[in-house]
């Protein structure tokens, strides 16, 4: 198959920086989109994949799974794009299409699993996929999202990954008019799921560990916000909160959420822990409640997602950067250090 | 308040043998039901409490809470129940009544905490409440269940725990045709899973640490029956099931269970292992899954239960014995040695 040289960010260790290289990206085949990207976000699954904190990772990698760019070829079966038009991908840009998951639109849970948008195996060119960190992508138009004209593009690519990751489990779980939402921990994922929490009518208490971000979550649209060291604060909310969103990516003591659950609550892991959190059983017997998780969301909920925001005029805050600032922005993202969302503006490439 | 002396067996501290002692009871008051106890199961619940494995036990205790007895007493405003009725008495004797849960039907989750048979404050006298290794029993009409005829009655007694504490999430989790249910663990809850969740139209899957359990799991009505030691056996069930009873009282691994769930299953934990159990993110995140818990049922879902289980000819498999053997029933269930319940002959006091 014929390919084409990309110039893209990428690193070729755990240990060494993300430095500019060249990868090929397939010519479009008929059900091809091609763009140019325009942004991508940052998210704390590129720095994990690039430390290879999960394992797994083969190297050289490209990370980078919020992309939002400008069409540039498109393959002679395709219709839905043309040369111009806004695309975005998100993390899925594969998978086997006749399972029941797929044919339930939830190819996230894909029989066969999913292809990511990088470091899986390339099932077309061979080798692993390269991400979003990089001039070009390639990707079938089913994987392909309408990006819609956000006004501040740039702050719309956290959507892909970051949106969908608390839009998903916020609709499936039922956030709206009467139901009280609990977000955990305020970054690239609970920022946006206080704002699309709200948006769907739920009232949202925040908890948090950090007392500068109290204040902020309010800015943010949050109906209360909760340091989880205030025992009193918290007491309030005991068995009064229908779920939780769980942010947090690090071990930490969901016992004390699940106490907050109304009955047949459930605190939703939607970060990823490399540890296991210790759950007692008294924890989930007492209200019959649960620790859930969820996972991104299918092609087509991404797809409604984005329509939500652009309509509620939602996007993350975000941190504009040049891709030269990649590794200095990696170390901050690692401390924390970001209101909310890296997103490089790839003109910078 | 008026009291009168009853014969009970129960022990004064955590290291004691239980022994006979005489406790006093209420005489019945205008919506009281005394009933003489005939039969009573033994719990592993009894057994923490006796030796105080959970803290919170206030001594001397007497355990006891799955009662089968004959009314002996109504006090004048009872309808329901008359002298030489069958009558049976489970885990809740008492709750405000008034709170969303109360009013649900969903007592056991009482926003002021449910009394229970033993061990509670008891409002009425002071103290602690008495279980059922007495003589007789004395409780407000509206906790007190209709015991349906059973040939067997003995063997019906552990219904009004164990059954009623499977029962209860194999209903709200949806056994039923179609669904393929997951049992771990084979004791008094889990044979009662299997006979129950059998007869609500489901395919049960039994998931078992002990060889010996595999041939009885199959006798007991389960389709299949997986030593989870036989990796070959537990990938045939990967993301088919659609939920597990999980009802080890010890700390396992559910992680591995998790990955045998269909999207948006859940391990349900129904024993109550004293340590908490490790939940990998990872476990939950990828097909929505949970672990969840469930606690016994509500007193209408309990008559439900008995009514379900005489109308199906479903009662515990157990061994009767005297109540001067207690201490040594106690010790071959501390080593899951018995098949599968003990019940107590309370004539034997």
């Amino acid at each position: 198959m014929n390919t084409k040289p990309v110039k893209a960010f990428g690193s070729t260790s755990a240990t060494e920086p993300l430095h500019e290289m060249t990868i090929n990206r397939r010519t479009v085949q008929p059900h091809d989109v091609e763009f140019e990207i325009l942004y991508c976000g940052i998210c704390h699954s590129d720095l994990h994949s690039v430390h290879n904190d999960w394992g797994g990772t083969t190297f050289p990698i490209v990370p980078g799974h919020e992309m939002v760019g400008r069409v540039t070829a498109v393959g002679n079966h395709v219709k839905n794009f043309k040369i111009g038009d806004l695309a975005a991908v998100g993390c899925i840009v594969d998978s086997c299409g006749h399972c029941e998951y797929c044919n339930n639109d939830i190819e996230q849970f894909c029989d066969e699993g999913v292809t990511f948008s990088f470091n899986s195996p390339d099932k077309i060119l061979g080798g692993r996929t390269y991400g979003g960190f990089s001039k070009f992508y390639v990707c079938h138009e089913k994987y392909v999202l309408k990006m819609p004209p956000f006004s501040d593009l740039a702050s719309s690519a956290p959507l892909l990954c970051a949106g969908i990751t608390v839009y998903s489990p916020l609709k499936h779980w039922g956030a709206g008019p009467g139901k009280k939402v609990g977000v955990l921990g305020i970054g690239g994922l609970g920022h946006l799921a206080i704002k699309i929490g709200k948006t769907m009518g739920a009232e949202i208490i925040v908890f948090t560990t950090s007392p500068g971000k109290v204040k902020d979550a309010k800015r943010l649209g949050a109906d209360d916000a909760v340091l989880s060291s205030d025992k009193e604060a918290m007491a309030k909310y005991s068995q009064k909160i229908d779920f939780i969103i769980d942010t947090v990516s690090a071990k930490h003591d969901v016992n004390e959420y699940l106490n907050l659950l109304h009955h047949d609550g459930s605190v939703v892991l939607v970060g990823l822990p490399a540890q296991p959190l210790e759950v007692s059983a008294f924890s989930v017997v007492h209200g019959r409640r649960s620790v859930a998780g969820s996972n991104i969301g299918g092609i087509a909920e991404t797809q409604e997602m984005l329509d939500f925001c652009y309509k509620n005029n939602i996007t993350a805050d975000s941190e504009i950067i040049n891709i030269r600032d990649v590794n200095n922005a990696f170390e901050r993202l690692e401390k924390g250090d970001v209101k909310y969302r890296f997103v490089i503006d790839m003109a910078s490439l």
